[in-house]
């Protein structure tokens, strides 16, 4: 049966999804959300949000104002996010009183919103977790500097893409970090040495159904996600490990949708999870050309108590490559004929103006016979493009 | 070079294109232009169009009046089509005028409109179809009636989908659609005994750019597309012959895009064609999950001056059935849940309501490890939905 009575439905008659957040991310849940018959919402402060040039209806409004995330949950059956750095208390009051189903939970938002939380929560539940500590004050952040050797220093709420995050290598540049941080939440992770970053993209339905996508590669630079490479070039035990701990790292969140779990292949050969996302994720996005079921299609279905598809990979191998802003200004793309003279590549542009430096701007996803060539693909096609 | 000049292109800097209708044709055109970078605008004379439903600009207003049409060939920089019953005419001469692009062209659109003229033109150029007739008047059909045994007498413009279109076996009949038909001009086809229809989508593009997809067999009910097999399951031989056909079809009209060729295998092995669409078309609609550039996405590209993407198959087969509407009334979609429970089966609805009788509403597309399995899949989905 379909999940919600037509006839109660507020618009239209289709079941609708609100998502807190009009982005790139809002804007291809959109775009796999109109196939399936469902009418989508965003909240967003910026009015012809990416989401809202594929049609989603847009409620203009900040994602901290109580009144528009009310406004969202009256007109949706279905509220997600597109990031999770957001009021969690009050959605946890709207959804109190709200007809509309939340995923993921304000319990969950509230949880991984809290980097330290998170991590003390998944050390609770036996997943390994490179070393941390918190940090309230420079004397503690002394103590895990002289313990660590290197580390990273991040806001305990709020950081992402790099915002929040860094590197303190010395007592010097502990005090500086400190002092730029100006008061806020902070807490330290020792630099783990690791031979790859590793992600998995699991979905869990309101049904209760699990699937995980094959462990990809991820790169960043500037703590930015530039490459993801599918399937990752890891043992086949690394791989089966890597995925049996997204799995297991998913169940003990509340609610359904994706989960996106970042982890580190560790020097020492040990998997260690880094961070998770709960929602559709930059890791997950070569899904859309080279899996029956895009993360962004497996998400609605998941939050909306549909089945779920298959997650296998339809070519050997796939690679995605950011396509990030280079200078600040207008939009002006230029290049996408070159781009896609590169065989087997397809384009996602998220409409975005104006271009910013390392802006998410869109990717390009490639195919290939093997990781390699599908990343040479990719970064070919990237390079002949500017946005 | 992106074949655009952004700074004079009328709407954001980003290149529009334009499509004459938006129906669902228009509307996956709409989806998979929006991920290329760009604006769509529709003609289309029904406020909140299956593709202004994703996100496309809508100028409402009659697809035969010329102002509506030269408005939207001036917030165009091409200007595509989404069926071919149009004023070919005024097509033409606002095309004289405009700086956007026509594909396909007026001349082709006014050919393959006429379907007497459309089949002459094919039998001019050496292609193979069955025998046909003008006929102008009950006299003229009653001499093609005898000498064809059993015929099908066809409006020479604006049918399609059944409409237009009648079998006639007998003199009584044949006075009776003569009638019916109340003067409209009209042609006959002899109704040849055939194994199977065949479909094959051919894309050129503005550069010249010829790509085929695999040779479909398309199955009708009451005139009306009711199931695709992909790959149709005939011969290698056959096969290539139908593929080889349809290149050179394609390659007699003017113009880029999409060309959807309809074929008969008939028992005598030949195979002969039926007709043309210069356009995306019903039997391509399972490159959507089974390609890596749908027939939509290889349009847009075909038409912008864009490279073509790979048409092979990323499955050994899939099957498409169309959700037609079974009664007149407004549109209540349930069993979504049930439909996708079962595997590899993926959902396209058009966000049309209300729904009618044999309308087109939506559309399943399903994969296995063959033909049988697809189809088997693709049916049993759609019978669990009603709309």
């Amino acid at each position: 049966m379909w999940p919600v009575d037509a006839a109660t439905s507020p618009r239209c008659g289709r079941p609708t999804i609100g998502i807190i957040g009009g982005g790139q991310l809002g804007r291809m849940l959109a775009l796999a959300a109109s196939p399936l018959g469902f009418e989508v919402v965003v909240l967003d402060p910026g009015a012809g949000s990416p989401a809202a040039q594929v049609g989603a209806q847009q409620i203009v409004g900040d994602f901290h104002d109580p009144l528009a995330l009310r406004k969202l949950a009256e007109v949706s059956d279905f509220v997600t996010i597109e990031f999770e750095h957001l009021d969690a208390g009050a959605l946890r009051e709207i959804a109190k009183t709200s007809a509309a189903s939340f995923n993921p939970t304000p319990a969950t938002i509230s949880l991984i919103q809290d980097k330290l939380r998170q991590k003390q929560f998944l050390v609770e539940h036996g997943i390994a977790v490179g070393p941390f500590a918190a940090v309230e004050n420079v004397a503690a952040a002394a103590v895990a500097l002289e313990a660590y050797g290197s580390m990273v220093l991040k806001t305990r709420t709020g950081g992402f893409d790099g915002r929040g995050n860094r590197v303190v290598t010395s007592r010097v540049e502990l005090a500086e970090a400190f002092a730029s941080f100006n008061g806020t939440s902070l807490y330290a992770e020792q630099l783990v040495p690791f031979e790859k970053e590793l992600a998995v993209m699991v979905a869990r339905s309101t049904a209760g159904e699990v699937v995980a996508y094959p462990v990809v590669e991820t790169v960043h630079e500037r703590n930015i996600c530039v490459e993801v490479l599918a399937p990752a070039p890891v043992d086949a035990e690394v791989a089966a490990r890597a995925e049996r701990m997204a799995t297991d790292v998913a169940a003990l969140f509340d609610g359904a949708g994706m989960f996106g779990v970042e982890m580190f292949l560790a020097s020492s050969g040990e998997v260690l999870v880094n961070e998770i996302a709960p929602r559709v994720h930059n890791s997950g996005h070569y899904t859309q050309d080279v899996s029956r079921t895009s993360q962004f299609e497996q998400h609605v279905r998941a939050i909306t108590g549909l089945p779920l598809g298959p997650t296998d990979l339809t070519a050997p191998a796939a690679a995605m490559v950011n396509i990030l802003g280079e200078r600040d200004g207008a939009t002006d793309v230029v290049g996408v004929a070159d781009a896609l003279a590169v065989p087997h590549t397809n384009l996602h542009l998220y409409g975005k103006s104006p271009t910013k430096v390392d802006r998410k701007m869109g990717h390009i996803n490639a195919t290939g016979r093997d990781v390699a060539e599908a990343r040479s693909r990719a970064r070919t096609a990237r390079q002949r493009l500017t946005v």
